[in-house]
């Protein structure tokens, strides 16, 4: 991938850090991709250290793999997109960050992805993954809904799914309400035969461990499982609710990503489904997006 | 309270532990109540050492009440009613104690709720505090139901109804639903006015934390709310499936105890609040009624 870059060339980096890991995207001025870089989670609520280290080693990656010397961190305008830094303590601990880069525009995971999605135009993005939460981006003007959190927010996420299968396998086998083909699907992934072992398993499940068994629902409620079904059309109406919110603020367009998204397209209302347009680019890329658009902003400011 | 105690009569020890707190009574051959202690948690999910440690300290606190010595610790014939020992490797841990009692005799906080409230006679009991559950004793058969923990079981519980209640308040504050009086209770509550400081509040907040804001919701039903009163119905749906699946075992007597118990009541169901008596005793005093009757148990079975 290395090219002939002149020393005064932009070089943009693009930052996608969420509670998992983070990606990190090299682009030359000339649009063209030089490297990538892949680490652990940067997400500052798990502490700036593990977040900054993760920026760090996937940069440094993506230079490697650019063919660039590290001395050309300093090269780079960086756009990073960061769970987390919706909340005020969160974004001013990052920005306060010694960073090594020329400079660093800070925005949410939430942001970048539907800045990649739409390639840096007007558009709305939601993410149902993990959590679940929604971003319009129209005429500068940000609407975010949903995400929180969990368990009372991201609704119809993975985590919501695998939350809900087990809150009814549960009922099921008190004998509190009817049988689900759920509890069969669930003992049997789990090579687990009662109650006591299935609630031991959860005891202390994070969201990344509901998240695992969501599919699960899905086949259920394929089966004809009446309550899994109906678990389906509680979470699809969460999602329909999110993107009618969006809807409203008037996107161009609405891209869906995330692991369950392709699970719940088919169950949204055909109107909504109509509006659906693949995602054109990743979050990290849509980083580059973010970064280009407010060094733009900064130049036209300093030079005003 | 000190009174003459022969050095060989029975002495009985009730301890009621649980995820906060542990009680535990003193009680002489001749029913009468000796002493009383209370300490922090005993639940054996938290650790053993903190378990016993506190079983300790609140017998000590009750030997030392009932004017006996420290070393009549080993006259005690004990009766523990522990959270958490409805898991096999839980119960097992605490039967290995090398406790400095007589004897001991262990069984769920649940039974020993249940054997408090209707004087160690057959009959059921719900709980709805922080989490919610129930049991039924019939011709020494235990039919359990609910509890699991939370967040995918303790449906209708006060962590129930706090964590339900904030889901509903964000999806207002989303513009996902429509709005509802919960959000300024809450709000006022906290002293917070908006989202972000609302989601960070509750964060890492455990089912005790959720649990303490319940009572709103109730609040907020009885002022005509339409969201909190659908919460209350919903809540109340979870314990009457409970109730009635109890009665199904045929309990001669059904009692209501916890703190959320006496604001629920009023929304269950005519026939099942028809049925309802007040608790006699306290758990604790159920943990005397499970020691005497298997320490009888045991020693028929050695005479024998």
């Amino acid at each position: 991938m290395n090219v002939m870059l002149k020393a005064d060339t932009p070089l943009y980096l693009g930052i996608d850090g969420g509670g998992s890991k983070c990606r990190v995207v090299i682009v030359s001025a000339d649009q063209h991709v030089l490297g990538e870089g892949l680490s652990g989670p940067a997400n500052p609520l798990r502490g700036m250290k593990i977040a900054t280290d993760s920026i760090l080693a996937a940069t440094q990656q993506a230079l490697t793999c650019a063919g660039l010397p590290f001395n050309d961190m300093s090269r780079l305008i960086a756009g990073a997109g960061l769970a987390g830094v919706n909340i005020p303590q969160y974004y001013q601990q990052v920005k306060d960050w010694q960073h090594p880069f020329k400079a660093m525009h800070l925005t949410s995971d939430l942001h970048i992805a539907c800045m990649g999605a739409h390639q840096g135009e007007d558009g709305a993005v939601i993410i149902v993954g993990t959590g679940s939460c929604g971003l319009a981006s129209v005429n500068g003007q940000l609407t975010e809904v949903g995400g929180h959190g969990f368990p009372y927010g991201d609704n119809g996420s993975g985590a919501w799914f695998g939350m809900q299968m087990l809150h009814k396998v549960l009922l099921s086998l008190d004998k509190l309400a009817a049988p689900t083909l759920m509890t069969d699907l669930l003992l049997n992934e789990l090579a687990l035969t009662d109650t006591l072992a299935l609630v031991s398993h959860f005891m202390h499940a994070t969201p990344t461990t509901y998240a695992r068994f969501a599919p699960l629902v899905f086949s259920a409620a394929e089966a004809g499982d009446a309550t899994a079904m109906q678990l389906v059309e509680q979470g699809a109406a969460f999602i329909s609710a999110i993107a009618q919110r969006l809807l409203s603020v008037g996107p161009p367009k609405l891209s869906f990503i995330g692991g369950l998204a392709p699970k719940l397209l088919p169950y949204l209302p055909q109107h909504i489904q109509q509006q659906v347009t693949p995602a054109q680019q990743t979050p990290e890329l849509g980083a580059v997006w973010f970064a280009r658009q407010q060094d733009k902003t900064r130049s036209f400011a300093i030079s005003s």
